[in-house]
């Protein structure tokens, strides 16, 4: 079966990532998505939340579908058992607690019932998928789909096989994420060695560690460092990666020459990045101030913050699509 | 002097960035720009080159003045002589080479000839203000404004002062260039201590040191991690800065939550980041692969390459200041 032909998407965990990626499956044509979730009052919990997310599917149209009109027109199922759920799927996807016995323990059950071709995808941030699969009979079968909050609107997904996934596991992943061709909102990108973290988290997680560092050394607040990011490598960031950024930044020489002309500031810098932890009882004093200050700076976002962040998240992901027509 | 005042700058150093600072200041209004550098072609070369940057100052209009117009009106001066582009300025910004034998002698030199009350800035990315003003009298004047590349689109301008600058100098810098207020389109931030890299580069270098272990370890090339980059953590850090990206994802536990959630990722991935160098014989390995990959992805960007990269960089500054008039 190929990533174009009509897919059936069972979504194990109805949280608020589940959430977001159902949105995702049922903005695109020819498909059909089953929910499984445990809580009991899921059908009124999917009526009551699932609207944000659709409704975000749709920027030009007040027009979103209703969870009762995909339920009635047969494009959603709620499903009681995760049997049921997995019954006639040809892709079964599970974002469920980040717990390592839970995982091996779902896959090995859907295995025992799935249908036999179907792709098997774990949303984790955090379990590789060979940690997972231990107790599986067949481990080509299962990789990494790793989004990025919202991810029906964050267009990255990491997509990481262990070393047992079969190469047409990983490429159907990759084209179904990639459709239509030329227009799809959504960018995957293979990861080709498992590793923790991955790579968007490894990214964010070094940048997160020396900005905890230099707020714990007073250097600068926690609004303030803030404030730089989204002044500087925020907007620069969304229109370069960093390697291309400095690419430009050295001119005529490209990178090597931004190397050689930066490099003793950078040496410097490296040797010296913060050394701060945060598990244990050790090097962990920067806990208390940056927890602080930011709930200090920022409190519990509102729902109007949260959607005017999102409305603003989608402007840029816009602009990053924009065509200028040629030099000025 | 209030920094509302008129001000008088004179530029030492016209490179790119000389001559986008030259465009930011000719921006304001009440300003007259004074610059010298050692190039003997200068003229032409201004002629030539600050069209560009003047240009952009203008987004909604045709009518960017020109550089014969500004030298005829009285607002820019071109000068043969450090002295003579001193002689009558409130401000002396300086963007000369990076190194500290020539910094410390040009700002004894300045300190000489130059007003009693005009402010020293200087533009450096890498050289401390302590470390510049070695041989100065008064150690109460010079302050590091760094800018981020290109400083008339990028709103980042870190004000770092050594630990001798007078606080009222500090303020007055901070104050410069909020102005006009509510209406700047620039964000300057006080560090508060003077560190290698400042705060910006380090947390650039901080995230640029892991991408490059990860393409040196083959687990993404370098294309791709920049596409990682723009597709989440980018446009991301554009709308929100780091922390308060963290508070968010933490619901309504906030980042406290966020850290006891993704804790064990986290210092499992700050356990093991990478350990690479810039300098030196070591750990330098990945400097090959990074610079082959990255001139293999972007070549030399073509100056419509650069423009377009400009243009969409105004357009997610202009998105960030954007209101949406509340919940949907």
């Amino acid at each position: 079966m190929a990533a174009t032909d009509p897919q059936r998407i069972a979504l194990i965990g109805l949280g608020t990532i589940g959430m977001s990626m159902a949105a995702l499956h049922l903005s695109r044509e020819n498909t059909i998505v089953d929910v499984f979730d445990t809580r009991p009052d899921i059908k009124e919990y999917l009526l009551q939340t699932l609207p944000n997310f659709l409704a975000n599917n749709n920027p030009n149209s007040d027009q979103s579908p209703t969870v009762n009109g995909l339920i009635a027109s047969g494009r959603l199922h709620i499903h009681a058992t995760l049997d049921s759920a997995c019954a006639s799927a040809t892709i079964i996807q599970e974002q469920g607690p980040e717990n390592l016995a839970f995982k091996q323990s779902i896959w090995a059950q859907v295995e025992s019932t799935a249908p036999a071709t179907a792709h098997f995808w774990t949303s984790t941030s955090g379990i590789a998928a060979s940690a997972q699969q231990a107790d599986m009979a067949d481990k080509t079968r299962l990789l990494v789909v790793h989004p990025f909050n919202p991810p029906h609107i964050m267009p990255l997904l990491e997509i990481v096989p262990s070393p047992s996934t079969a190469p047409e596991r990983v490429e159907f992943a990759r084209e179904y994420f990639s459709l239509p061709p030329g227009e799809s909102r959504h960018r995957p990108v293979v990861i080709r060695k498992e590793i923790p973290g991955f790579v968007g988290n490894r990214l964010a997680f070094a940048l997160l560690r020396e900005a905890c560092y230099l707020v714990q050394e007073d250097v600068v607040s926690v609004k303030d460092l803030d404030t730089i990011l989204m002044a500087s490598l925020g907007p620069r960031w969304a229109g370069n990666g960093v390697f291309e950024s400095y690419q430009q930044g050295g001119g005529e020489g490209g990178i090597k020459a931004f190397l050689e002309k930066l490099g003793g500031t950078m040496q410097e810098v490296w040797g010296g990045l913060g050394d701060v932890n945060v598990l244990g009882s050790e090097k962990t004093e920067w806990k208390r101030r940056v927890i602080q200050q930011t709930d200090e700076a920022y409190g519990t976002l509102t729902k109007e913050g949260v959607w005017e962040k999102e409305e603003r998240l989608k402007d840029f992901i816009r602009a990053q699509e924009r065509r200028y027509g040629g030099e000025k």
